[in-house]
């Protein structure tokens, strides 16, 4: 039996599913069981198990011995010992999910070399590459016999055409410090575009799809026969979309503003304005701004019920009351990317679909943009397919009104088996 | 006889024009003579001067006399009464272009309050505000007789819809410390508007249409039944689309990264990581990014010739030839927002409106552009009239082909005479 572990660690949580992986089938590696562990550094960690053939065995439970990703995972192993007798040394694939890859395009295993760079590469996005870098360092010391590969968020982005990746700025600057755009949620991109084109029965380097991965973190895709042409976030997933505490686009001097001493106004007299630090700049931007800020909390659907949606028929609206603000700011933002990109695509696009925590879940933001993008041929949405989605609705739901237009649909994302699938497929691994 | 002096002041040139006001067709104030001042800080201050009505005084010469903006209005005012005898105390009013307004919403007489308020401003705006300020303060002490009037660029946007002029952070800092869209440009969009509305008999309150100012500053504007309804720059001129020195939208960590101090790649770690000040960032992103910055010249027509345009074809490009690769930039960012603002009006768009340096003169940059939306449904671009434009052919020239399909215009924009009308038609500036 060949296992595929595959982690995806983000800066409070590390999410684990573990595959069967068959030779013959190698595209299609079985999950057998999937795990998570939420608020690790919280006073209440939750650790939740799901062993798909041993509903039994299913575990939702707090655990004080967990106090970061190291003591998350070895809780993970010992449980996978203990109520379905896998031992670690069952274990000889782990799929990390890393966010920058920088310039390598594809999966890489983790050798003293490759670790070293996404060390370096973690100066680029601390915020995104450090966790999955202790997961990584735990799983190589708990695992010694087993292969670690690097799964990168970058690497779908690689076929960016230069004049999109490329910023107004200095190159000889930009070349030497990487300064381009990357652009990530790669894994989920990869999932999304093989799953429409099974979909739509279409091979999947002729399709052409405007992709939405909305959750706390946000990003649109624009895919041309298969390859992305535009992504929203850039250097670093900073930039784009606002999320559940980041701010997405602002302008590039706002942050100076915002830090500024100055007791109102800022000010360019330099006894007044202060030095600002990337690590302050990217904490307040990243951590500190978004809907959390305008609003208080990072659960979009507290949001949206608080919202007073009827505001959305006045397009000049000068609504202030936080949750529509925060409601019509991340429409205002996807409909902005989404007509650029119909654009970018010369109008040429097979479907627009939703995916991640967000784009899956609600029904009120897939409803507003439907009715914006519908002057561009795209299907009304039908409104009972649009709002009695579930879990268990298959992986691709058509929520569009008939078969006419562009298509409207809704992807349940799976970065982790993506991850697996791809690992599963790479001869290179399986020697 | 009633003068009103228009006065431009940029970071290194002032433009000046001076129009007879008749009470009875205030609309219309007629252009007495312009004259403008360029290199003010270089070795080779150039002076023009071209009185309409008496070509045999046309100037054209260098002066060294000339040092700062105070030494290029002292210089003008005495051509003036040399060339064509007009007395400085003759002018009675000076109409001022102010790029940042803050709060402001129409023009403001020059107070003490008021130059204070701006002052303040141009701590959101020192790149921008300091020029203006320096020639308010000269004006005042030349014609002190004079009323003084701002004209701000920031004005035009005012009814920004609170979705759109708000970014996703804080909103308490956000109020405290102004960090909004504010937009600009806003003088050349009223005269577009205007022009526009003219020239396709509708009422400007009933018009829609997507302007370009494309110059060595660049931005564009949606503007739904006469009212901007989404802009590109942002809190500050900085955001949006590329220009001749200045990057537009960038990460917003980018600036940290470029300005770090490790011999690579940047790092996040304290020793290595510099503090950035306000007034650095904002003089590379503003003032050494840019098409100046990827080709050396801050001559788009330059670049235009020595861009391969042929690689056009390939949406894919990898091509990373400086000059394509600018040109392909500025294109590229300008879809983008075509593509964004169509959806904000949600296909309702009367015309795309060509202005300023660029584009009213780059006839490749029209035609790719052209090339592009015809799939949204404007008219294909008509080749002759679109390569044969010249500076007398009237304010707005359609370079469609035939009559069929949304309109591709272009105006000779001219903020001038957009203030002089403004300060014209203003009852309160007339008692």
């Amino acid at each position: 039996m060949s296992l595929v572990l595959a982690l995806n660690a983000g800066s409070s949580s590390l999410k684990i599913s573990l595959f069967r992986r068959s030779a013959e089938d190698a595209a299609n590696p079985v999950l057998l069981l999937s795990s998570s562990i939420s608020s690790i550094f919280g006073p209440q960690t939750k650790f939740k198990f799901n062993p798909v053939a041993h509903q039994n065995r299913l575990l939702n439970e707090e655990v004080n011995s967990i106090r970061d990703h190291a003591s998350a995972f070895t809780h993970f192993l010992d449980r996978l010992k203990k109520e379905v007798s896998i031992d670690r040394t069952d274990i000889k694939h782990v799929a990390h999910r890393v966010v920058h890859g920088g310039d390598y395009t594809g999966p890489v295993i983790i050798s003293e070399e490759s670790y070293h760079y996404i060390e370096r590469l973690a100066d680029l996005a601390p915020l995104h590459n450090g966790p999955a870098l202790s997961v990584i360092k735990i799983t190589i010391k708990a695992l010694p016999h087993a292969k670690s590969i690097a799964f990168f968020d970058s690497a779908f982005h690689k076929h960016l055409p230069t004049h999109v990746a490329t910023y107004a700025i200095n190159q000889q600057i930009a070349k030497e410090r990487g300064l381009r755009k990357y652009g990530f949620h790669g894994l989920s991109y990869a999932f999304i575009l093989r799953a429409v084109a099974a979909q739509l029965r279409k091979a999947p380097d002729t399709l052409n799809i405007i992709a939405l991965h909305i959750g706390s973190g946000a990003s649109m895709c624009a895919i041309r026969n298969g390859q992305s042409i535009d992504t929203t976030m850039g250097l670093t997933p900073l930039s784009g979309l606002p999320g559940a505490t980041r701010a997405g686009d602002v302008d590039a001097s706002l942050i100076f503003h915002y830090t500024s001493h100055s007791p109102a106004r800022m000010s360019h007299d330099p006894g007044l304005s202060r030095e600002v630090r990337v690590t302050e700049a990217e904490d307040i931007l990243n951590f500190k701004s978004g809907w959390k800020a305008l609003t208080g909390t990072t659960d979009f659907k507290e949001v949206t019920e608080k919202a007073d949606l009827s505001t959305l028929a006045d397009p000049m609206s000068r609504a202030t009351d936080p949750n529509t603000l925060a409601f019509r700011i991340l429409l205002d933002r996807i409909l902005h990317y989404a007509g650029a990109y119909y654009l970018v695509l010369r109008g040429d696009v097979d479907a627009i679909v939703f995916a991640g925590g967000v784009g899956e879940r609600s029904v009120e933001l897939r409803h507003a943009i439907g009715e914006a993008v519908a002057c561009l041929g795209f299907a009304a949405i039908d409104k009972t397919k649009n709002s009695q989605i579930k879990d268990d609705d298959g992986i691709i739901v058509d929520i569009g009104k008939g078969d006419k237009g562009k298509r409207m649909l809704v992807c349940h994302t799976n970065e982790q088996l993506e991850m697996a699938r791809e690992c599963s497929l790479a001869a290179e691994f399986w020697p």
